[in-house]
Parts: C-alpha cells; sequence; structure tokens
C-alpha cells in the first residue's frame, strides 16, 4: 500500500477517521479501520456467526461493505476540503469462499478525479493463520458539495 | 414479478425459505423475506440506525447485501436438487441515496443455466410513502454439488 | 421501449443522429441506427466474418460496441444543449453465444441524472428468424460541457 | 507482467497464438499479440481514423474489444488441453479519454480456477510518447469442453 497521491485537504487523515466512526454499520458488524494513508485504506473485521451467509461463510454482502468502505474512505482522503463522498457503482468478484476468522480489505484510488474517482480493493480473508484472496473490488466514488 | 421459469426441484420454495433462515446476517440486520416465486424473491428491510453510512442513509453494503440475498434465492429457487449457490460476482449502480424507512429488494433471474445463472436486483427506498427506485444490480450465481 | 423521459433539448433526435454519424468504428463494423426515442435507442449490426471471436461468433467486444453506443446515444439524448457524453464504466453479463445473423442492441435510460445517468442494454442476436437474449449491460455515462 | 501461475497445456503458448490469428475483428482493427505468458498476455492497437467514436478517441467498445482479448487469452493460456474459453461477464471503468497513436492491453489472471476464472486488463494510450492508463477491466472467463 505504498501512496501514490497527494492529498487536497490537510485535514484528510482526521476527516477519514471521523467519518468511518460515524458509519454505525460498521460499529454493528465489528470492523476496524486500521490503516488511512492518502488514497488508501485497510479494514479489518473478525469473523462472528451473525455475519454469515447459509453455510457459515461471511456474507458476500459483508464482504462487499468493508470492501465499500475502504474504498470510499481512499477515495475521500484525497477529495477537496467542504465535499462529501458517494459510492455510484461498484463491481466484486468472490474469488475464494470467504470462510476463515478475519477479513481484511485493503483500498487504494487507481484514478482520482475532480468528480469521479475510482478505486479498488482487495479483501483476505485469514484462515489456519494464512490469508486467501477472497475477493476484488472496483468502484467509482463521486464527490458532493458537503450538504 | 412475474415468474417466467419452471423450478427443477419440487422442493424450491421451503429450501429457499430455509437457506435464508440460516443466513445470520438476516436476522443481524433485521430482514424478512417476502416473496419467493420460481426465479423471483423480494427481501425487506426496515431502517435503523445501525445500518447506516456517515449521513445517515442505508449503507451501500447493506443496501448491496440485500439484493445480493435476493438474487441468489431468485437463482436457487431453479437450481436442481442437491446443489447449493455461491455468487461469484455482482455490480451495482446506486440511483439515489438510500433516505427512508424501508429497503424492498426484488430480484428475478434472467438467465437461468447448468453452472452460471444471471440474476438482477432492483431496491427501492421508502420515503414519506413513495418508493424511490434507489440501486440496480446485476449478478453471477454459481451451482455447486451440495458439500 | 416506451420512452420515460423527457428530452431537454429540443435538438434532441437530429443530435444524436449526427453523433453516431460521426462514430466511424460504426461505419468499420457496418452498425445502423435503428430507433432514437428520448431516453431508449436501437442499434442493428448484421454478421460478418470479420467481426469474429475464434470460433466464428461476434466478438464479445463488439457485442459491447453496439451495446455502449446504444447506452450513451440513449443518455445523450436527455442531456441538456452544449453538452456531450463519456461512458465512464460499462458492465455486460454475455447470456448465450453470440451466434447468427444479426445482433440488435436495445437500451434504455434507468436513471438520468445532471452528472451521471445510467442506462442498460439488451443485446439479441437472430438465429434462423429467432432472437436469442445474448448479452445484458449496464454503464455510467457522463455529461460534460461541449469541448 | 511477471508470470505466477503453472500452465497445464503444454501447447499453452501456441493454442493462445493460434487463437488469437483466428479472431478475425483482431486483422479488422489491426490489432497484434505482442507478449504471451502463463496467464498473462499483450495486445496492441495503432491508431486509426476508423476505430473512433464521436470526438476522435478510440470508442469504448474497441478499448473493450482488446481488453477482453487480451483477458480471455491470458485465461486460456492457463486452462487444460481439449477446453475453450468464453467471457461471461466483463466491467470496465475508462480512467481517461483514450485519445492518443497506440493502445497497450495488458492482462493477467487474478484467480484461475476449473469452471471460472478472473482476469484483470489494464489498457494504456501512448499521447506524444508518454503511456496514459485509460482504462481497468476485470472479466469472468468459463473453461468449457471443446465443441
Amino acid at each position: 500500500m505504498i501512496p501514490r497521491w497527494q492529498p487536497r485537504d490537510p485535514d484528510w487523515e482526521d476527516k477519514v477517521r471521523r467519518s468511518f466512526a460515524r458509519q454505525t454499520v460498521m460499529a454493528l458488524i465489528g470492523a476496524t479501520l486500521t490503516v488511512v494513508r492518502p488514497g488508501a485504506v485497510e479494514i479489518q473485521l473478525p469473523f462472528r456467526a451473525d455475519l454469515c451467509q447459509q453455510h457459515g461463510l461471511f456474507h458476500a454482502g459483508i464482504t462487499t461493505t468493508v470492501a465499500d468502505s475502504a474504498a470510499g474512505y481512499a477515495a475521500f482522503s484525497l477529495f477537496e476540503p467542504g465535499t462529501m463522498v458517494l459510492t455510484t457503482e461498484l463491481k466484486i468478484n468472490l474469488l475464494a469462499p470467504a470462510h476463515g476468522d478475519r477479513l481484511r480489505a485493503t483500498a487504494r484510488v487507481i484514478k482520482p478525479g475532480r468528480t469521479i474517482t475510482v478505486a479498488e480493493a482487495d479483501v483476505f480473508v485469514r484462515r489456519e493463520g494464512v490469508e486467501i484472496h477472497c475477493a476484488r473490488m472496483s468502484s467509482s466514488l463521486i464527490s458532493r458539495p458537503e450538504a
């Protein structure tokens, strides 16, 4: 996760952390923001029995939830002051069953833009101490003036 | 939601309902399975303050979670006996802010297949009694022999 | 293809037809613009042996090319005067082998917007007089001031 | 483009080159296969005035066509003998206007599989001697027994 981009807001790190803290669904599922760099964010999520699909794996929607937040904050870290971030679209390929004791989502900006920023995220599931690449996502984030 | 497809498993409705009941994340977020037809499923999710992104809207990951389950079960309802369903990829366009008191995801199979089934879902958010089309998703579901 | 949207430019039909005529790749492959409505466009492409992948079917890229142009012009028909259209992302599910004597792509706007418009396209391949649904695409189109 | 995967067919390189030579659309547009490695392929396409959208840039469908072939052959290079490859879905983010004198698409396998292989491609456009990252694609490729 080597940052390639320059933030345009000196408050970039704090604004990401404050915004993440307001995402109530992150507290509900138990996700934590573990790394914040300019254009790159990591989120971790320990396994819980109430985050599963029908076979006891992390639900694909939960995998997507952490990947989406990571990508959104990777983008937001590069946004100008006075703006907010919204996901306009995302696509995720689920590469392996999300069977393990922790998800780790790492996201990075591929292309920053005034209006649309494109980001990507990889999700790894840890099983018996080894991380398996279980998902890859791309998404578009739009910058809007703060309400 | 007019079913266009013939189920290949006489147990199609019960197996969908049983499998949904095992998706623990649906109970965590408070989602319910409201319609099951051959190749078509509806899921509803009332608003809760702990399902939100930073501005108090439904988190895009939660919108995706209900859309993904609806599409997965739309596909599963057409699968042969002795098989299970996994999402291999999904793409969602977020069309409007998910600001309201309930999400309703309706999914349908676009193309059933022996290996890959393609499904779609629309998500509507209800605001002051009116439903707004807030997301549209397409996904690929794979049929695997039951473990 | 029932139009649901109101054009914001009285020149909507002519500007779509003029712009299509400037897409040189449409002439190269032999595609024609067959229907233009507010927010909805149809393009047809007869089979030619030089449009194929390795098994003699229409190449997925050619299927995508006609679907993308149809969706782009469906969006452009609703844009304000003095703007141009660019695709920012597209996703296509290939539902059946594109084996036949003609492609027909029909596109429609799902959600118009000031900045981002979301559109969809279906592609049908005609084989022995019967149309088969061979692809479904969603895309995001951005409106930019004309250069 | 460092190969990370082992081919399962000793004929991997020749079968990719033979199959590419049968993609008639590659000859039509003037694309050439410039690199073939296990799980990684590069295709180049010089600019021509008949490959354009309405503003004289490479059409997004043409960008997708070379990205799709590159990803398909990256996957095919890892397939078992006696199989063929089909794209089941692809998503592409167009990151910058494809304005320049050559496209170069590099693709690599992200996750090989018995049924579904996931691949990615980047497309670069060369303008005044400098390459600009203009597109990023992910796709799913399915392995089928040869007809």
